[in-house]
Formats: structure tokens, sequence, C-alpha cells
């Protein structure tokens, strides 16, 4: 074993090498990869893989995965369009068991994998991976219950490394772990008492130390009662990083025949010093440079305007709260929660509770902001219309990636919030157009008597124009004509009044502004003349002025940043119809697809909505 | 206190008379309301409702808290159009703190009650109200999460009456409560222990009731672990129906400033024989005879014909496997768990995982079928999206009681799963039009390659039609010309090739086939000749074929079991704009708004579906 080991250990490092070289070049998860290569390692030592199953909660961590199962060559594709996913996905190898992206999911997948397998008369080993954060989802909560009650042999891995549980200790000795699966599990819990009790209380860096430990013992703690309650077999905490502890403790849990949880310790980032030194920025990385370690800063951004907005919002009325799940950062809530700290609240990765606990709240007479993303909004879609729709209760939705999301790729585009919106009754759906548009949407939100909801998309704002500050009205628009330098308020009756001049509108949602400005340009040049109508409402729509709008145009055609079905070009056409409408009515988005990872403009180009694609629809026009 | 209790007393056996008649008379959940008496009784003497807030979760108990909060002369509508609701709502009293329907909700709803409480200064009590059931739901457990962490006083009623915990004891004393509130509760737990320590272990029903003690004193052993872990104050078990007990519990727990657990075990049915020998049986009922106490046998439902068509399936095809999220009887899996133990899983409350769980028995290569009510599918959108219809994983979904669901109302109706499905890709919408067809298109999509999801309503199929059998064919349906006794495959080319001799036609959703037959007959003693379009499938639709269909006819009605918006209507007049057609094309469905209770008829009828209201539609037509 000793060479072996040795061998082993090289592996790794030339592991950690290549994913740091690669995520330097393509961007994508570093922190998480980095945490969980011996563990990685070891897990492909002691199973048969594909035989054996291994599942990846959100699959953030999949990269020395890959690289072990055939995926070496390709590698440098991670996350480019056409190249390799940056999460597991079974059409891309047999070794992907189950896809994954969104949090919480693996305990469900690997436990139906090993009742499926067990039905077949199979005895492949099935395994989850999951780190303590994706444990906060109830949909983690609702897998345990059932595979304690299945009594399968699953094989749960928890990858703690966060340690984010208060060191509060009690109690310690009573209830560390009762479960001595062999020597070597026994020694390693005796060194790590030792190493605790050895620990000089003082200096900066080993106060951290011994409280990173204290976190560590408090989380064996709390987990070891949990699990075993239960009725899990409960093996820990255990080294993420000693392979030799790691491989000896995953053979003797492989002979386990009961549901085993095997809790082990990783360090985010280990092996590259900045990221073990900032973890959290370097979670999820845009391109880097290596030596310097130096992260680019991000530019002005939907987030960081709707962080501005939110603040503001906040300090002019009291009874504004923010509530995410466990995206504290990615939804730009940092500094509302700086300064108002007992108005915000971080539910864990739980969206649904996030949403209930918003509709009470608001319920009693607060004035509750929700920012989530549009992929994870879809964990909540029936909190949505049971507990805000259905009372009509005043909850804003600040839905963050709404629309095009770059290199997570298919399991993390914002695709369906407008079509599930849409569907349900009493919500208001807006979409800002320029940073500017923002706060006025937001302030508008939280003067409404019922939800609204707020969505823009993962990109920068473009310009801001003078008016887009125009009031809003419940279900109208801005008119840009062609010719003219300034957007109108579509109020009172329709504003281009039976001609605008051009025969032609494109109306967009808020993301897409800069494409339709450059498909006016492009037609400029070629002597056709283009309307642009931002729509700002998604839901409501003032029905008569939308009608009158369309029908002063032969041609109209929506751009929408998100899938046809259900989207607002359906019902344009469909009110076309209703009222006879001459105007050809023409619905851009996402046609009844998932959509791969590729850039945002690789993706707007995919779906036929950049600048030339949308003014290659009037290719065939005349000019005038 | 003693005259006091004894008037209480009084006041219970009253509540129970009224719950029992008024039951027996509209229908609506009568075990659960009769085993909360005693503890709403209690809670109302100690609290001071409306300043304080009580969230009955699902809110199949409120029974005696409407009756306790103004509501006594309105109570016996309950349930009807117009009359109360069979569950809390804002709207119908200041009383009723938040909305529920939907299981797993209240602790959610009474932390974001007490939290925004608290942020207006005030210091009323929040409480949630939830039964042994809910909490397995992943929403309750994300709620916990959250309110351990934040510390706020808020009390939650375990309100355990399954006993649903295997009977396997250990460890007792160790593990009792180890919080004392004072002498009353102590001596309580005296007497509960010598109760079971005297009981002789001999005859049946003595044997039953041993049992039933020593589990409910597992669920001890269990909840206070899980509880305390959690960092919750624990109190129990409380018997429910002493209410002297309960009163002393309550007013202890008032005073507390940390959140705490209260278990209490009471009884379903409590005080009406039939329903204490039957809880199950008496959950939710149909109106019955109180004398006779038997429950009138339901006939030929939807349901039925699933659990018919399922077991079939499962006889044909061994890798055939059935999931539900706790409603094994509600859709119509009891005769396939019966044959198939091995074969069958319940999920608990806990739609999220039972679909992910499905998705990967999929992958593993079994054919997962999960049955569930359309307003419960609305749980596990996310999953629908990200884990099954992403990976084209092949699981079928049996949807029952999509539609209208009656006298539960807003917060059961099942209208959001088609506009909600066909914004998915990759999955296919069935809806069969009677009974023979729904084992037809079962097979089908066990046929398939990706996933199929059927849907059918809360209603009996009419009668079978000979040609419900015909083969189907991906994205066609079946027309009933005018004037013809036969339905016919449109298959090929559009079948109706130009003229089929009716202007006029009417598609629908497969639960509306009453409806269209009773608007063809109106319609024909007017002389006004109208064909009839069963849609078969909402998607995928072949849009050639639909198209054509659509272009033979002057007016084309599509009734459609669901919301408008996102619905085959909207896409139908998409199309019909998109060819340019001459076609009058009308959408009908719920537009825009949530439905109050009523009976399916009466529901119908206010969505406009019902055949006078379809036929009433071509009124202004002349005969040909």
């Amino acid at each position: 074993m000793q060479r072996n080991l040795a061998e082993l250990t090289l592996l790794c490092a030339r592991l950690r090498q290549n994913i740091i070289e690669t995520v330097a070049k393509n961007g994508g998860h570093l922190s998480s990869n980095l945490g969980v290569v011996e563990l990685t390692v070891a897990l492909h030592e002691v199973f048969s893989f594909p035989k054996d199953k291994v599942v990846w909660d959100v699959g953030h961590q999949c990269y020395a995965y890959k690289l072990l199962t055939g995926r070496e060559d390709a590698f440098s594709t991670l996350r480019q369009e056409g190249g390799l996913s940056g999460f597991p996905r079974r059409l891309e190898s047999e070794f992907d068991a189950f896809d994954t992206g969104h949090a919480s999911t693996s305990i469900s997948a690997a436990l139906g994998l090993l009742a499926g397998e067990r039905l077949l008369g199979g005895d492949a080993h099935c395994i989850a991976v999951i780190g303590d954060g994706a444990l906060t989802g109830g949909l983690a909560y609702e897998a345990l219950s059932n595979a304690a009650q299945l009594e399968l042999p699953l094989i749960i891995i928890l990858n703690d490394n966060t340690m984010s549980i208060s060191p509060n200790v009690g109690g310690l000795s009573r209830h560390l772990s009762r479960l001595s699966m062999n020597r070597r599990y026994q020694s390693f819990r005796r060194n790590f008492d030792e190493a605790l009790s050895k620990v000089p209380v003082a200096g900066e860096p080993l106060m951290r130390l011994v409280n990173r430990l204290k976190r560590a013992v408090k989380a064996v703690f709390y987990a070891e009662n949990f699990f075993i309650e239960l009725g899990f077999e409960y093996v820990g905490p255990v080294d993420g990083h000693n392979l030799r502890n790691l491989i000896g403790i995953l053979r003797d849990v492989r002979g386990l025949r009961r549901p085993v949880v095997v809790h082990v310790l990783t360090q985010k980032g280990r092996g590259y010093k900045p990221a073990e030194n900032d973890p959290g920025g370097f979670h999820s990385v845009s391109p880097f440079n290596i030596n310097s370690g130096v992260l680019p800063t991000s530019g002005i951004s939907w987030t960081r305007e709707f962080g501005i907005a939110i603040l503001e919002a906040g300090r002019k009325n009291s009874k504004v709260v923010a509530i995410t799940a466990a995206m504290e950062k990615g939804t730009g809530l940092s500094r509302f929660r700086a300064e108002f700290p007992e108005r915000f609240f971080d539910a864990g990765i739980a969206e649904s509770h996030a949403v209930t606990f918003a509709a009470a709240l608001a319920a009693r007479g607060l004035r509750p902001v929700v920012a989530v993303y549009s992929t994870f909004l879809q964990r909540a879609v029936d909190q949505i219309i049971h507990d805000v729709a259905l009372g009509k209760l005043p909850v804003v939705f600040a839905i963050d990636r709404a629309g095009f999301v770059g290199g997570d790729g298919a399991t993390h585009q914002g695709l369906f919030d407008i079509s599930i919106l849409r569907s349900i009754p009493n919500i208001s759906l807006l979409t800002p157009a320029c940073g500017a548009e923002l706060p006025l949407m937001l302030d508008w939100a939280l003067g409404q008597d019922g939800p609204v909801a707020i969505r823009y998309p993962k990109s920068s704002p473009p310009d801001n124009l003078p008016e887009s500050v125009l009031p809003l009205e419940a279900g109208r628009g801005l008119l840009l004509r062609s010719g003219e330098n300034h957007w109108r308020n579509l109020n009172g009756r329709a504003a281009p009044n039976g001609n605008t001049g051009s025969k032609l509108c494109i109306a967009f949602t808020g993301g897409l502004f800069s494409e339709t400005q450059g498909a006016a340009a492009i037609l400029k040049t070629k002597r056709i003349a283009v309307d642009l109508f931002h729509l700002r409402f998604l839901k409501p729509i003032d029905e008569t002025a939308f009608t009158e709008l369309i029908s002063c145009y032969e041609h109209f055609v929506i751009a929408e940043e998100g899938i046809v079905s259900g989207g607002i070009g359906e019902y344009a056409q469909a009110l076309a119809l209703k009222y006879k409408l001459k105007t050809s009515v023409t619905a851009l988005g996402v046609n009844d697809t998932f959509l791969e990872q590729g850039t945002r403009q690789e993706l707007i180009r995919r779906a036929g909505l950049d600048a030339e694609s949308l003014a290659a629809i009037f290719n065939n026009l005349k000019p005038g």
C-alpha cells in the first residue's frame, strides 16, 4: 500500500494542478472542487464505477471525478460551448449516474438508483456526496426520512466544509461517535481529540484554528444525533484529506448492509492558497491569473443595482425586509444585511420556506422582498401560488439570473419564470431595461397591495435612459419611435394613434434592450425604420392599449428572454387573433428546448434573439 | 376553575355535536376536527386571538376554531358555494391569521408572523399547530431549522394522532422529557408512566392500548431528541383530551422566551364512535347518516380506473413501480401495493422527494409511475424540470384531481398543471375522455423514452366510447363529426380534408367530454351542427394536423379545464394567427383567477364550461 499511496498522492497533486489551471482559464467552481480531490480519489479506489454509482450533490465538485473517468483529454473544454459540462451529465459519460445542478437532490437520487438496483437484482453500491449546506434543504430531509424507512444500504458522504455551526460546545465525549468501525477510525478519533486539547489558546491564527476544530466537533455532535435518530449508521469525523484513512473507512463502509452517513471534514480551496484564504470568493469564478491569485473585479451588474435599490428602499421604509435562500452575496444583499441586520433573513438553501415565511411577514404588515435566482424560484412554485398569490399578500420577488446564465448551463437557465408567473393570478411581473429603472420598479412594487415580481438577467445593465424614470403605469410600457431620441409612456389611448411612421415594431423583455437597439441600428443602415417597445410589464398587460399598439404595425415582433409557451409572445399572438388584427405577430424566445452552456451572447444567438437575427426577420422587407 | 372547567367541557361536547351534524350534512373533514376540540378550546382559553395568532397546518382541523371565533351562525354553510371555507381564510375572519390548505406550511407561516410581530414592536404569541404527518414534509424541516436559528419564542403544537412509529421501544426513562415545566406537567408524566405500567398485557383491545401507549412513548423518545437537537424546548407528551392539563401547560408555555414544541397526543375522530373506529375512512367524507355511521360507497371514479390500469400495467411489466406522496388510497394505489409491495413506494408528504426518487429509478431502468394530485404536483415543479425533463427520464405522472375539485376550494383546485407542464421541454401531457382510454394512455406512456403526464379530474368518467381504444398517435386527437356516431383518428393529413360539413368545432380536454357532448345536443335541437374534437394530447401537438383541423372551421372553441394563460387554447390562437387562418378561435378556461369552493358542476358553470354556456357561444349563429 505504501507505494500505492505515494502514487495516489501524486495523482491528487496532478488533479489539483489541472483543476486550478483549467478554472483559471475557463472559469468555474474552484473551492469546492479542490476540497474533494482526496475524497474523489479514495472513492474511485474503493468503488467500481460506473457499476457502482455516485451522485454529486449540486455537482460543482465533480471535476476530479471527470478527470478520473475518461475525460482528461476533453477537460480543457470545461464549461465552453460544446465542451464538458461543469456538472455531471448522463449524456456526457456513463460514469455520471445522475444529472445535478440544484442543491439537495443527491440523497433522493442515490436512493432511487439503489432501490432500482435492488429491484433489478443488482448489488452495486450507491453513494450520495452532499455538503453541509445542501443538507439544509427540505428535499434532503425528505430523502433522509425515506432512506431510513427503506433501510437499503445507501452510503451518504457528508462533505462538511463550511464549519458554519456556532462554536458553542457541550457534552462532547458522551456524544462522540458511537459507531466504532475499526482501529483505524478509533485512532483517528483519539488523534483528533488530542490535537484539540493541545492547541494553545493564543494568537489570531491559532484561535481561528481552535474555533474551526471546535466547530467541527460541534458539527459531529449535532450530526451524529440527528442521523442516528433517523436510523442511520454514522461514521466520522474523517479527515477528508488523509487518503489512507479515507480509503480504509470507505472499504469498511462498503461492506455495511444498512444506510450509513460518513462524515468527512474537508477544506474548501485546498492546495491553492488564494482559494484557501478566500473560499467564498473562489467558489465560482471568472478566468483569473494563477500567480497573482487576484480575481477580476466584477463590473456593474444587475445584482449590484438591486443591492443599491433595496438598500435605499430599506432606508426609506422601515417595514422593508429582505429574505434570501443562502444567496446573500449572489443576490446583492450584503450591504442591506450590514445596515439592517435585524431586517435581513437567510433561510438557508430553502427557497420553499423562504417564500412562505415572506408571505407571513407580509400578512403581519411587513414589506418582504425575496431575492432569488430564477432557476431556484422553481423550488417555490407552490408556495407562490398557495401561500402568496391566493391570499394576495404583498411579497416582492427580485428574480436575478432571469434568462440566459452562461457557463453553468442547462440546469441554471432562468427560462421558466415568465410562463409560470403569468399563469398565476394576482401577481404582477415587471422587467427593467436599464439600471435606473430597477429602483423605480422596486418602489412601485413596494407600493402595491399584492405580490410583484421583478426579473433581470445575469448581465450588466446598459446605459441608463433619461426616460427610464418615467412613472410606471400598471400594464403599460415605453415606446421609442424610430427617428426619435426619447421614449414615451404608452398612456391614455395607445400613443401611436394610428400610425407611428414605422410599420415595424420590436417589443422586448428588459434584458434584451441592447439586442433590440442593435437590431434597430442594423435596420437603419438598410433604411428600414423600426420602433422599439419596452414592455416593462409582463403582467398585468393593459389589453386595450397593447392591442391598439400592435394594430398600428404591419409586423410586430416580441423578443422574450424565456420559454415561448405561456410567454408574452404567445399572449400577443392570441390577442391579435382575438381582435382580428391584420398585424403579423412573431413570438421569439426559447422554443420548447433546454439550452446547454455557452456565453450569454452565444445563448442569445442560439435563441435567435441577437441583433443580427432580430434584424434579419425584416430583411426581406422593402426599405421604407 | 372547577366550575369553569365544567363549562368548558360542556362547550367541547356542543362543538363536537355541531361538527358532526354539519359534516354529516355538508361533507368535510371529520376525524381531524373531532381530534382537536379540547386543544382548540384550551388555546382559545389561554391565548388572546386575534391579537395572538394560530396557524393551522393543512387547515382541516379548524372547525372548532371557526365556531369559537364568531362563525357559529354561518357554520351551516360550511363548504357550500358562497359559504364558510373548510380551511382558514384571512378574508373570512380576522381570527384566521394565515390561509392554509397544503401540508407543512404552518411553521414557516407562524415564524414569519412572529418575526414580523417583533419587528413591529409587538408581543403577540404565534402558534403553529402541525400534525405528525405534515412534519414529514421538507418545508416543515426547513422552517424548524430556521426557527431554531432565529430563537424567537415560537410555539409549535405537535398534534400527534397517527401513532405510526414502530412499537420498538428502548431506553425510555433516560429519554423522557428533560424539560420539567412545573408540578402539573410532572404529575401528568408520572400518571402516564403509571398507567403504562399497570396495563395488563392480555386481551386484544388491551394489547392495542398497550401498543398505542408504547408507540406514543416511542414517539416522545424520537421527537424529543430531534427537537431538542434543533434547539427547541420540548414539553410532552400531553393528553390532548385533558382540558385541565392542556390549559395549564399552555399557560406555562405562554411565558417561555424560547422556541418550544408542545407534543400533544390526540385521537382522531374522538367522540363519534364510527370515526374513532375508522379515522381514515372519516378523514374526508361526503354527507352521511349520523345514526348508522355508514359512509356512502363511492361510485366508479377516475381514481379507481387508474388503480385498475396501474395494476394491469404492473402485471404486464415487472419494471413498473408506483410512487405516492402519502396518498396511497387517494390516488388508487392500494391494490397495486397489495399485489406488488416491493414495487410500491410511499415517500411521505414529500412530493419533491417522490419525483427526484422516481427520476433516479427511471435512470436505473425502472418504469416509475408517480401518482399525485394536480395541486400537490405544484410542490415538485423544479424536480420535474431539473431532475426529470432535463435528463429526459421516462417517469410517468398520473395526475389526479386535475381541474375543478369541489368543496376543498381554492387551495386544492388543479388548474395550473397544463400551463406549467406545457412550458417544460421533453414532457408529454395527455388527457383521457373516458375510462377505457386511461389504460391505453398509461401503456403508451410506459412505452415512451421520456416523461409523460396523464391528467384526469376528480369525477366519474363518462360511459366508454368504443373508439376510445383507437391507437394513440403522438400529438393527434379524435374527431367526432356532427351527424356521425363514431370518432375517428385524426391521422395522416387532417381528417376533415377541407370540410366536415360543420362549420363549428369544440375541442376539449378529457374531463369536459360530457359538457361538450351536452353542448352538441343542445345545439342539435337548434339545428346547429357542431363537431367535437377530443384533444387527447395537450403536448406534443402535431402542429400541421392541428392547424389543418382548425382551418376547416369558421369557429373553433377550446374548452380547457385549467388556467387560460399558457394553456392549449392560447396556443391554438397563436397557431391560427401564425398561419393566418380565417377561423375564429375562442379559448375557454379559468381566466386569471382563483376559484373558490363549489360543486364540480357549479365550478364548471362559473368558468363558462358547462353545456349551456358552451352552446350559448354559438347562439347568435344562423342554423345550418
